[in-house]
């Protein structure tokens, strides 16, 4: 079942496999680290190429209203919602994942002000983290409270990542939402580990952030985008007040009036050529079957996890419903495995002090890819690191 | 004096006529608006395809170390630098004008804790003022003064923009920046209508911000940059503390730990493909002389002005020093007079109630270039308008 002519048998059948084509993929290389920079499109060269050339180069400023550049924080939106379950007018896209949490956590800060309890996470990626320490370091009077210590009644706002970074760990996005808000606090989700890798859907939650450059190929550095829950559009306030978000920005008005609905939360200038990388990449998955696209990633996270074996300690929910679409192991000399994987062309990245991740794109990996990778992650195991005295009991394992 | 054939001889002995064949320019159209959106350096196209297909396409997420997009906000920062008399390891670059303002202004508040003013200027840039308000509407508890009411005793911090994007009118950064700290206040000066057209130094202020897509035409939305004075590295918060501020981004610890200098005003991942079109500007500023800039620009303004005479009402200062390198008339028709210019080819724009602005970007303006814009403006003034009743007491004017 689990020799290499099965996993080209698989890739043959795959009803994804011409997405393969649609990138531009190094020679002699297993690339599972979509899930910290995604490949390029090969569609993208050529759009931003025309954002340059005939957008700026031909139009120049009057490109904003030409080239629809001042819509776009709003139309890239619109096209990216139904990866995260929502609607048209419900996602803005800019900035960075850090700036779109930072407007999060505080519009729901001020829409829940008799409370003073911000639940994270130890685990979501460190921005998150970071950036609500920030917050709550300029205001004062916050508690920033880990997830692990329990309990919603007190909190204003829990912000969680739906998909562990570092371990792969999905949450039941349905169920943690309805606790939360059973609870009066605010949910904000960070999708930046699911969007793109399965159906997504954020709907029930207060507000969501992601970014768009794993999965979603959105290029190095691609906007992040914010998704506002229809029900806060009239309350909600963006505390990153630019004059993007403003009911007439080129009024050049005194005072600040937010417009209506979601594009308040836009804020400065959008970055418009990583705009139009990001916007190749919409291009693309509008014609993604989102549903094939996590039945893969399953089937593909668990062939590795199979293929591996004992050999090393999954660090990820062996249940492939509980998991994102990466595997982590656990190794003591982690970093010097990695190094010797990447030697070999195997591509994955190493987290301190002793995970080994894989990302796995299912629109661009393949079960003869996972096979090769497996089995050259072995082939590691056994040459470079069973010589050590320290492995010397592991030998002959698998 | 002012006619044609000199405005040809001048521009033939102009030191800096070489670098408008740096340029991507429409035909037929004279680009007055460089001080919104800077035109197309020829060098862009190859440097962002080049950062798509080569760095993006072959180096994938092993980019961030081996094109240095890591290093990005610091050494597009420290070669920015100069052009705002700041030395390196100064500025960052990144995110866009209005985040900058947030995180100066907030650092400025957390610096002067006991004091509860915050001064800016209507006349600012209304992002400026936007962003300052929202910062004020979280905090709670301080005051928003306009400048015009005077005194900084009692101010935290003061902004304000060193050339007027309305009217042009330039600020002396020396005295007010003397003026301001002598009463204990924190300056920060928004140079986003100065850098790029005149020899800039803010380097006595405390903080600096501006954009890269006017003058320094570093493309539709380019990153903004943010300067923080030496004196301020130690103790300055950046109240948007993301990753790539931490001390240690990659070692992904629980707790935010600022970095060492300007670095940790970093926020999120970078905006490489935009960086990447900001380097190719930055590529030619190098070369650029900006005492030469300043020059011209003050020539031309002063020509521009010459040549309109009085048949239009100057907004800009008449004395060139006082002025940036725009010139503003009013018009209470001014919109009309614009479309009708705009479709004669001279291309400014208007601001309401009745600002008719022209920018002029002195590396690719030309004496012939204002001459002949001025020329179509008195047209436009006598054919379209003088036709209609309400202007029938200015005909024969000119």
């Amino acid at each position: 079942m689990l020799d290499r002519d099965h996993c080209l048998a698989l890739d043959a059948g795959d009803p994804l496999r011409e997405f393969k084509d649609e990138f531009v993929l190094p020679e002699g290389v297993v690339y599972l680290v979509g899930n910290s920079l995604g490949a390029l499109p090969r569609r993208t060269a050529e759009r931003v190429r025309r954002a340059v050339a005939d957008e700026w180069g031909k139009e120049l400023v009057g490109g904003w209203n030409t080239e629809g550049w001042y819509e776009q924080p709003l139309t890239l939106g619109d096209r990216l919602a139904p990866l995260i379950g929502a609607g048209p007018g419900q996602v803005v896209v800019g900035n960075t994942t850090s700036i779109a949490i930072y407007q999060a956590v505080a519009a729901a800060l001020r829409l829940r002000p008799e409370r003073r309890v911000i639940v994270s996470d130890v685990r979501n990626f460190p921005t998150d983290h970071y950036m609500v320490q920030g917050l709550a370091g300029l205001l004062g009077d916050y508690e920033v409270r880990d997830v692990a210590a329990g309990g919603f009644e007190d909190a204003a706002v829990v912000l969680l990542g739906e998909v562990d970074y570092g371990t792969g760990a999905r949450h039941d996005v349905p169920s943690v939402t309805a606790e939360v808000r059973a609870a009066g606090a605010l949910m904000v989700w960070d999708v930046c580990h699911s969007v793109g890798a399965m159906e997504v859907d954020i709907s029930a939650a207060d507000f969501g952030v992601g970014c768009t450059y794993k999965y979603l190929n959105g290029g190095p550095g691609a906007p992040a985008f914010l998704y506002v829950n229809p029900r806060h559009h009239a309350a909600a306030e963006n505390v990153l007040s630019g004059w993007m978000g403003h009911a007439e920005p080129f009024a050049f008005e005194a005072d600040y009036r937010p417009a209506e609905g979601v594009r308040r939360f836009a804020v400065g200038t959008p970055h418009v050529l990583s705009m139009a990388a990001l916007e190749a990449a919409l291009d693309m998955w509008e014609r993604v079957p989102m549903g094939q696209v996590r039945a893969k990633s399953m089937a593909l996270t668990s062939l590795f996890i199979d293929l591996v074996g004992d050999a090393l300690e999954p660090a990820s929910p062996l249940d492939a419903a509980a998991r994102g679409s990466q595997v982590s192991f656990r190794h003591p000399d982690g970093y010097r495995v990695m190094r010797a994987l990447i030697d070999r062309g195997v591509h994955g990245d190493f987290r301190a002090p002793d995970i080994l991740r894989f990302g796995i794109a299912p629109l661009y990996i393949g079960y003869a890819d996972v096979y090769d990778a497996a089995a050259t992650l072995l082939e590691v195991l056994d040459q470079e690191l069973w010589q050590d005295e320290r492995y010397a009991h592991r030998r002959g394992v698998t």
